[in-house]
């Protein structure tokens, strides 16, 4: 059975919805996900940098962000043929621990807890496929990167793409 | 470079010494690691086995485990030739996160921690080498597994076994 690798943020969670909504609200601004297309919040704010950071040290941060649309369903589907894995960068942001793993079991409770990883270098990961939202993962990945679209990647070229989990599951399951 | 990845619990930090001292005070006990060869205390007392495993709920057990003997030079002398991972089955036990997290940056705060794995199933992990005390973890690795000896290790046979760090060394430095 070939194995699947699955990051979280901007791929089955919406970090940038409440990433926004939470600056926004705090900074009186009204930046959209059109403005973040090729680049982060933080290239658009430099001066807040610090602070568009610190919402990540707040350990609930990631408890309650949404599920990317269709990524359940998809994933479920996608178990029954394939050794599924999430792997988040978690090491990253340390205060997230705890909010990631209880997140991935109220949202992909039918997962096995033991195929979720939290890693920095996804170099470590050996897997036949990786599907990720940082193009930076697949230098050194041994399987296919896969790119999930998200606003500050759309100016990446030269890796296989998906738009959706639906383009995801035509990928896997066609 | 290649690529050595390390596991925690009974390999870099002295697990069954806390585990034993705490279980032997709260228990009015006397179990020593000479019991443990062969076994583990849940085999020995198992009319316990939910309080010999609740220790590991205490979000704080795994932050003041000693170091064990040797590995911390050890590992900073194979740094300089092999690409070194840490990779711990956390995922067994969720409560551990931040502190396995806090105890290897205050002990083995030269290596990056974009370099630290937090897992379950150990199959995921792309190494040359594996240093672990649970043999079952070689089963689907790729590389070479290379047994670490703790007491409930010992009669395992069929793998290359280290018995100290400086065996470690010698293994890989020779």
């Amino acid at each position: 059975m070939k194995r699947i690798a699955i990051d979280m943020d901007e791929v089955v969670a919406d970090f940038n919805l409440k990433h926004l909504h939470v600056f926004n609200r705090d900074y009186n601004d009204n930046v959209t996900l059109d403005d973040l297309m090729g680049c982060h919040l933080r290239d658009l704010r430099p001066h807040l940098i610090q602070e568009i950071r610190s919402y990540l040290d707040d350990p609930t941060f990631f408890r309650d962000l949404d599920v990317m649309k269709d990524s359940q369903e998809v994933i479920r589907a996608l178990s029954e043929h394939y050794e599924i894995f999430i792997t988040t960068a978690a090491m990253e942001v340390p205060a997230s621990f705890t909010a990631k793993y209880e997140w991935l079991k109220e949202h992909f409770g039918f997962l096995d807890e033991m195929n979720f990883v939290f890693c920095g270098d996804k170099s470590i990961i050996q897997a036949d496929y990786l599907i990720d939202d940082n193009a930076r993962h697949f230098k050194r990945f041994s399987g296919q990167g896969i790119l999930f679209t998200s606003p500050h990647n759309v100016n990446e070229t030269g890796y296989v793409r998906v738009n959706s989990w639906l383009e995801v599951r035509d990928y896997f399951l066609r």
